[in-house]
């Protein structure tokens, strides 16, 4: 078993030399620098960590794994825009837009999410891409119901926003490892509480979400609550999960 | 066969009918709204006159002819925003952005590229989704030259702008209607024509491009040449080319 920091350098190492369409010319260098941001790779290290525990295989499970960070950090990109959140800064460096210029930006999201499909269908299984599209889509009516205000469910948009990722990342591990649908459903649900858990600390972290709707104190409880579920959801997974545990408490004892 | 006309109803229905991701909510409205431009659908009914050509099913076609023209409305959403072309109108009504505002149409032509794939995955042959997808890379690479003006060879900018759609609808007929990859060339060779042909009459239609270039003469003899070689390489096709045959006349006629 690898550790979650052992798979994180695995993400690292592959997107180092990901090839992308000789077609996109110059347009390569932005989206390296969007990709190169220095994120915490948590869906990837999910999907790879899950497909390990899974009985599958880690290299087999990278392309998957780093279509997901693809179309993660397209959602960055174009978050970023002026026309959404209007952020100059991410991660201490200038936004893409700010880096490249607007237009640039905008196409270099569109680029990421292409790539992330190209990738995704390097497999022969179409399933791969499919759980890649669903939770794409997920994510952007997710993003739409956030900006234009309708989020009188915040825990519903959270799901969208945040929750199909994570939940793909452990699909794609499963796929990977070639688990049968029918054995996938309490994988998927430890995946929905660890989503939980990330959006809940973000919101701490960021001020805003769950903690601004209920509390630091009640997004708090959140965090423990989805902690725990998570952890005994674990209990019950055929295999060695010991690094999604890990995982797990790495995420709730984030503080940045 | 059926007439181009008759494939141009065959695509309205198929997109009257089309179900987007339910995750998407209201998002679904600017999604539609974009798609019912009213343009020509010359990529899907290029695509569905090669797939009958071909001897291939024109309802099998459908859902690739259709995820072409969603990637085709993608890729106009977004270029009409500020950040790109900065085009308040398209045929004649408001674009995207001025009638939902511009964060809501990035999020729309994203959503419109996801769609493309998740239909384009609905075949078991996951070839249908690769070739879009290197299609959309090479449309944008194409997108990424023309607004840093890296354009000094404008064949290939166009090739890749607009020419790589042409060549997909060309491929994914093929592909639906079951021609093994030995045999597609000669009928990619038509296709590449085709778009040569169809950006020429647009640079003439829009007074830039080539008719920019080498003047409007110039590139007038760029259709008449374009048309020829499109008629020549339908000569030697395998399979009943007359509706191939009418698009070609259609488009070096076309004055809209």
């Amino acid at each position: 078993m690898r550790t979650a920091d052992e798979l994180r350098d695995a993400v690292e190492a592959y997107l180092g030399t990901l090839r992308f369409a000789p077609e996109l010319g110059r347009l390569e260098e932005p989206l390296r620098y969007a990709l190169e941001s220095g994120g915490k790779r948590i869906r990837p290290v999910l999907c790879l960590a899950v497909a390990e525990a899974a009985r599958g295989d880690v290299p087999h499970a990278l392309p998957a794994a780093v279509a997901l960070e693809l179309v993660h950090t397209f959602s960055l990109v174009h978050d970023d825009l002026p026309a959404l959140d209007d952020d100059a800064e991410r991660r201490g460096r200038p936004s893409s837009h700010v880096a490249f210029g607007e237009g640039v930006a905008l196409l270099a999201g569109d680029a990421l999410l292409a790539e992330a499909f190209r990738l995704a269908l390097s497999y022969d299984d179409p399933d791969i891409a499919r759980e890649l599209a669903g939770a794409t889509l997920g994510m952007i009516g997710g993003q739409y119901r956030d900006i234009t205000g309708d989020d009188g469910d915040l825990a519903e948009v959270e799901q969208l926003k945040t929750g199909r990722l994570f939940s793909a990342a452990v699909g794609l591990g499963l796929q990977t490892a070639g688990v049968p649908t029918a054995g996938q459903p309490p994988w998927r649900a430890f995946g929905d509480e660890l989503g939980i858990l990330f959006q809940a600390v973000d919101d701490i972290l960021d001020g805003d979400g769950f903690a601004a709707r209920v509390g630091v104190d009640g997004a708090r409880r959140l965090v423990d609550d989805a902690s725990d579920q998570a952890r005994e959801r674990l209990v019950d997974l055929p295999g060695e999960t010991s690094v999604l545990r890990a995982l797990v408490d790495g995420l709730a004892a984030r503080t940045a």
